[in-house]
């Protein structure tokens, strides 16, 4: 089996998700004894392809027109793109992949990637479809850190064509850079989820920032507001594309919650105090079933 | 004026608030060097005062059957109990209190409080309306600590009632156990505000947990469910009392919020490009200038 250390890493973006991944693999795996492993980076902008560069991160930077140089040279590809982007690269820059070539991506909706990805790759490269439960608030190559992924989630959503040892190797990565919890499951499975635990919470936290009537309510924050609202400070275009592109999941999800606001609601109005404490008691006991889930820090 | 570090305080209800409220007396007011402070506390169940003595934190405990001994001793009372407790115990105690005593509680909801204040306070107790924004989804003295108020709100009601001098004394004993921001505003306005940052809060994450389908999700979390549901485990019984006792106002914003999340719903299923961007650029900007709020860390 092909060894990580000694592999070509083609990272397509480097923003906070391309960029921490670059600096995940400098550290935790490129920086293993006899290592003769490299790092090609490239992106649009080229600022953060200097500063990539510079700081050691990066063994050679590309424009985006030169996938055609960079590609055929790169074992492991990373597109760190949003969802149509990537759809768009991959066909594009189809004839450049090298032979053998695992490719993989971010996007946090998958479904798009299973339905397409039969016309646009090329039988002997191989995708493997997964999704990094990681990033922030905070956007761009000056925000990425090597430290991202610790403690958190990655799904994989495997398909019949992928080649075993690939998925070993896959799944091998994704625990160097730092992630604790691989998840197999399919596309369809990840898109209903994923449009419950991080689609409908930003919408819900951009509808709470969008109904507040006062900037200074900050005065008047405990704690929880700051907590339920900090994903609001959202990257609009990439959100808008998630969003549309999962929507039946979503629109469901949306309903379902509507539904229970509705029963507090009523419950409230018609000072139900036996149905609040059930719905608060049902609450409390999900959620402490849920368990702790992630036990690592802000940033 | 009266010295915080010579004062007798007494807290009644030796819960994660009443404990921290404590603590924190015993670490930053009554450590001050030539001290003649003393802490007395009491409670229904009997350990947690066990334990407070054991660990230097009370200087003396009562039972609840016990406040004619207690209260004609404290200068400053902190009623730590839940709202109609509390209106409860000033009432049934009303003759026991020092005169010239300081009182003051904890609860959520403060309009209640102006309502009933004159007919259930002697003239000669100063009872000042405020309200420390903190705490936490454990309850209970063993979750008590004295760092609880670092960096976090306290919202002040005074009344015309109050004395100017007992106010600088219940502004510099805020200020000493940790709190940083002191806003001073009316009943009405703290219980507008706060039904807006920390009930429809409440309701969002007990709505938000109701609605999961499947206690496994957890395995599909980034962040932002775990962010988002935090505060679902939640203290039924307090919050039922919260919700109803500001029924019309924590209606409002439920209302006001549905109506945001509808906006989502609707741009999400007509697929929507310009109205979701706008949406979102709204509510990261407006996020953005409420600003990071508070810089604590969590527990």
């Amino acid at each position: 089996m092909r060894n990580l250390k000694d592999l070509t890493y083609g990272i397509v973006g480097l923003g906070i998700m391309g960029g921490s991944i670059a600096k995940a693999i400098r550290e935790n795996i490129l920086c293993q004894s006899g290592s003769t492993g490299k790092i090609y980076v490239c992106n649009r902008s080229t600022s953060c392809l200097t500063q990539a560069l510079n700081e050691g991160i990066a063994d050679k930077a590309f424009t985006s027109n030169e996938y055609e140089k960079m590609l055929p040279e790169c074992d492991f590809v990373y597109v760190c793109l949003y969802p149509h982007a990537t759809i768009d690269f991959l066909e594009q820059n189809k004839k450049f992949f090298k032979s053998g070539a695992i490719v993989t991506d971010i996007s946090g909706v998958k479904g798009i990637f299973e339905k397409s990805l039969p016309e646009i790759l090329r039988p002997d490269v191989d995708f493997i479809i997964g999704h990094p439960m990681a990033g922030g608030e905070k956007e761009g190559y000056v925000n990425s850190t090597a430290k991202m992924f610790i403690n958190h989630n990655y799904i994989l959503c495997p398909l019949p064509e992928n080649k075993a040892e690939n998925l070993e190797i896959m799944r091998n990565f994704i625990s160097e850079i730092g992630f604790t919890r691989i998840t197999e499951t399919t596309c369809d499975i990840h898109d209903y989820k994923i449009g419950f635990t991080s689609q409908l919470c930003h919408v819900i936290a951009c509808s709470l920032v969008d109904s507040a009537k006062d900037e200074q309510i900050t005065a008047f924050g405990g704690g929880s507001f700051e907590d339920l609202t900090r994903i609001a400070m959202i990257n609009a275009p990439l959100w808008t594309e998630l969003f549309i592109s999962n929507k039946e999941k979503l629109v469901g999800h949306i309903e379902n919650f509507e539904n229970q606001i509705n029963k507090f609601k009523n419950a409230i109005k018609n000072e139900d105090k036996d149905s609040l404490m059930k719905l608060m008691e049902e609450s409390r006991e999900k959620r402490i079933k849920m368990g702790s889930i992630r036990t690592v820090a802000k940033k």
